[in-house]
This record gives C-alpha cells, structure tokens and sequence, in this order.
C-alpha cells in the first residue's frame, strides 16, 4: 500500500478495496476459503456443505425510495449467500446505533428485516446491540451474516467459468445507486427512481432448477457490473466480451447518470445478479429467469473469452470497443 | 419502552438492554431460537448442530492493557460460541473504519485477530469492509460472527439450571472494565491492571471432557457477573444464593472499583465465565479448570436454589444478605 491511511476509496468495492484485501488481509488471514473471495465461504462442516457470508451496512440516508437499510442488510447477505448456490436460512442482527436515535425509527427498520427475512424464509436468530456516544457513529450502523445450506449437485464459482460460458443479466442495473445518491443531493425528478433492493433466492432457485451448468453467479453491488465482471474475469484468467447496448439501463436512470455524470457500470444495484451459463442451458435459464418477477428484463449481455485473459471489453453503442476495468476510486461512498 | 430515543444504557447489557430486547426485538423477530436469549443460537440444520453468534465491539480506546480491539472481537465471539457448548470452526469479520484511520494500526489489529483466531484453532473464511467519512464512525468499530459444532452429548442452557446446581466462577472478576476505564481517564496505579481478554475454548473443553452434568455456562462480559447470574436466573426461573467473601477480585482492581465507585459485581470481564453444575461433578470439574491457566482461582461461589425464583440473592462479607439486581443504567459505555 502506499497510502498510510485509509481512504473512503478503500471502501469503493473496486480497485483500492481490492488492494487493501489482497496486500493486507489475505496475506495475514492466510486460508483457502477466504482467498478465494467469493461471495460467500463455502465451508465443509460434518459431512455437509454450508456457505456463510458477512455485510456491514453504513448506508446514507437510512430510508430511500424502495426500502431502508434494514431490507437492504436481509436482502444484501441473503444475495450474498444465493450467488454461493447457497438455500439461505439464518441470519445474525448486529446493530451499533448512535444515542439519541428515534426508537419508532429503529422499529421500523428492524420490522422491515423481518420483512424481508419472512418473505424469504430466513430466520433471525441471534444478535447484539451496541449504542455509542452522541456523534461516535452516524445514526445506525447493521451487520448481517448469513448461513446457507449448500445442495450436492451444486457448485458454483469464478473457478467454473470458461471460455465460451454466456454471461446473463437479470435485470436493469444503477437503480439503487442512483436513488440513493439522488436522496443524498435532494433531487427530485419527473419520473422518481427507486432503488432494486430485493432477495435474489427465488429467481435463484428457479435458475438451479433448470440447469446444472450455472458456472458462477454475482450479485451486482458496491462497484457495479463493471467491478463484478472484472473481479471474475481475474479470478478465472478468462477474458469477457459485453455489448453495451444489450444492458438494460432504465431511461429514467440514464438520465440521472448523465445529468451526474457517472457511467451505469459502476453504480451499485442491490436486487440484480450476473449468471455464467454453459451455452446449451441459456435459453433455458432466460425462460426460468423470466418467470420470475425480478427476471423479466433478463438478457444475454455478453461471453467469455479465452483471449485477453482477466479483461472486460466492451463493444460500445457506437461501434467502438474498450476495456471496462475496475471501479478506480470511491464513485458513491456509504452506498449500503 | 418509555423512552422515544435510544440512550447509552440501551447497550449496556443489563436492565435497559434487556427491555429493549424483550419489548421490540423478540415479539418482531418472533421465533424460539432467537427467544431462549442464550449467546448464541443454537440450530439444527441438515441432521447437525451448530451454534450460531454475532456480537459487534466498539471499545474506545481501541488498544488497552493486555489486548485490542481485534482480538476482543475474535475472543468475545469464540466465547459465546464456547459457552453454549459448541466447539467454535470459522469466524466471519466486518469492518467499519473510519477515513483516516492509520494503516498500520490496522495491521497491527487484524494481526491481533489472526493471532486469537488461529491460537484458538478457528479460521476467519469471510469477511467485509466499509469505509465511512471521517466523523461518521469512531476510528473503527469489528463485527464478528462465528459458526461452532456442538457436540452430540452436549446440552447446555440456562433451561437446564435447577436448585442444587452449584454455581463455579472462572477466576477473579471486573478486570477488563477497570483496565478500560483506567485508560480513558489517563489513570495511572502503581500495580498496573490488564484486560482479561482471552478465548475459553480451552477450558471449557476441560471441563465438559470430565463432566456431563454441565447445565449451562456464561461468560461475563457487558453487565458483569451480577448481570449474567439474574439472566441465568430468570431464564430458568430459580434462585441463586451467591458469597460475597468467596468471589475473586484481585486487590489493585478492587482498589480502583472502591475509587472510582463501581461494584466489581457489575464490571465487564473478557476471559470469565460461570458454570452451573450438578453437585457430584462439582470437584471434578473445579479440577479439570485448576488444571487450564485461564481457570488457576477456579471456585465454588454459590448455590442454585428453590426459592425467590428469578432473584440472586448475595450473603455480604460483612454478614448480611442482599439482593443483587441486573444492572442498570449504563454503567461503562463502549467497554466491548
């Protein structure tokens, strides 16, 4: 590292928080598991396989149009454990909340975990509560980890992915970052954006339904699409071809991207997830996606390659092609 | 709750802590795993048992005598893993730093982590970063979570807690809470204190290797040994008579406890626990802790009895009897 402190950058999800994991904390908590830095560690415990999977939530402001950061801690770990091929089914709650904090606000929040948990099938079953001074945090601060029951047949990861694997979409993307950035700026617009947050396990499951040649799945948050790719492309040393006009962007959303200046790419989603497919199972898992209601806009966008091993290109609107690399620098920072 | 916003002592893990509990959380997330309130969850999953458990620290200041932030955050986790019986496997870890935050303080604290982690044989598999702008957290707050196999033949609880248990403490008590505190208020004692911090896997499996009639064990952490008895108390709807003269409390701690005005019975330990245990094993089990460095001033501190269900009754050294309430208000914010 040559930066002596930390920087809001090193929280981005993109290339500074990959530095920060790679340089320091794999080196020092030295194990298989975690160096593989999938979404979830997928663990073998007695016989049986597990995914566990851990997210800290700092977002600003803590309620958005389309949810509040409790939703957003359920759905996040549940997502987190689903792209692992993980059947969630338990949840840890822990809370640091700033004192003076509105009791009927943390009721809120914490009825829409369970929400969310519910309609999910997941249970809360442990956790912890801490309160710091007035300003030692900024409102509430949530930590969910998450265990998932991992079924035999499935195996899912960056290691599985290949050349000639299509990658699929499930959806339009930089809606939740675009939201909460437009909250945090107090802009309002003709036709008002909502963030995506929502719990990837049922679209999931119909997908492992259908096919047993799901090479690896990712949900899209901090870094965005373009982080997400870039990270499998690295750990799999394959190359990917995308088509920027095969990704949905809402109009409402590029609008505001624009108007903002950020590239869609690189915003957060928080109900959208990518799917490495084995060419013969694509049109198959589309229809299953489609059935889904967080499916309907789903779509091929791109393939791997065997060339250009670890790069995302980009052939664009216009007819030209680029490299998409990895987030550089904090583009939304306490996104979620 | 009378109160419209969270205050300090909402964290303090003892009266306040236990309302906000029992009146918000537990009839929201309403489910008999979550409502047994032990340290961790315990859960059947796939023919298998495992405890679940999550607990976030906050301490200020982040290096003390005798440990850090990093691994109180990994001890505290494997303890509440240990005491519900479960031999503790891996641990996930979420970080909220504050920008700014030196580098090398960082290593120097996940070093720590890994340090405590792997001296307990447990791996950290998983794990999250978020960065949030300088003034919106306090330097650097750790969540940890842990999965722990129980064993078969364990089954340990406050609902197994009946009159006649004998109620066995670990070792001399208040040492982390005054260490803490010593250091915000820049005291200085001639015999210095240390945290207690430190992982009782160790002991612990000494003691249910010789004995099967363990009911239940807790370490006293937040709310002290005070607070800890009149859960176990409530929970199993016994009474406790407990001997003030039989108590550990090494003579430089009590010293500051009397200067500063706390009652060691209410002060935070990192490394204690108690153990409620059927009377004929109760040598057996005292020998096997002797036996462990952590267990060295193991001893016999009370009885578990009929009477004033859910009260902990306390025979004073000056020949009294008293009744020790859980704690209430926040006695030492941000001790864990």
């Amino acid at each position: 590292m040559t930066q002596d402190k930390i920087l809001l950058d090193h929280g981005s999800g993109g290339k500074m928080s990959h530095r920060l994991i790679s340089e320091i904390m794999l080196p020092l908590f030295d194990n298989p598991t975690l160096s593989r830095m999938d979404d979830s560690a997928v663990l073998d415990i007695r016989g049986k396989r597990f995914a566990f999977s851990t997210d800290s939530f700092v977002v600003d402001p803590l309620f958005f149009p389309g949810g509040n950061i409790g939703d957003l801690a359920v759905n996040g770990t549940i997502n987190d454990l689903v792209v692992s091929g993980a059947s969630p089914l338990v949840l840890s709650v822990g809370l640091i909340i700033e004192e003076g904090f509105p009791i009927d606000q943390l009721k809120t929040i914490l009825q829409s975990m369970q929400t969310a948990a519910s309609s999910a099938g997941v249970q809360i079953v442990t956790g912890d509560t801490k309160v710091v001074h007035k300003g030692a945090a900024d409102k509430l601060f949530i930590n969910t980890s998450g265990i998932g029951w991992v079924p035999e047949h499935i195996d899912v990861g960056a290691h599985r992915v290949k050349p000639g694997d299509v990658i699929i979409l499930s959806g339009s993307i930089a809606e939740h970052g675009m939201t909460i950035l437009s909250q945090r700026e107090g802009l309002a617009f003709d036709t008002p954006i909502q963030s995506d947050t929502a719990a990837l396990h049922h679209i999931v499951k119909r997908m492992t339904m259908v096919s047993r040649h799901i090479h690896a799945m990712r949900d899209l948050t901090r870094g965005g699409l373009g982080t997400a790719l870039n990270e499998i492309a690295e750990k799999s040393g394959t190359g990917m071809t995308i088509h920027e006009e095969k990704i949905p962007v809402k109009p409402e959303v590029m609008a505001i991207c624009e108007l903002l200046g950020f590239d869609p790419l690189y915003v957060a989603n928080e109900g959208k997830l990518i799917a490495f497919v084995a060419p013969n199972d694509v049109d198959a898992v589309i229809s299953a996606m489609k059935r889904d209601k967080l499916g309907k806009d789903a779509c091929v966008i791109g393939e791997v390659i065997a060339d250009h091993p670890g790069q995302v290109l980009m052939n664009t609107r216009i007819g030209g092609s680029r490299i998409v690399d990895m987030l550089t620098g904090e583009q939304i920072p306490r996104i979620c």
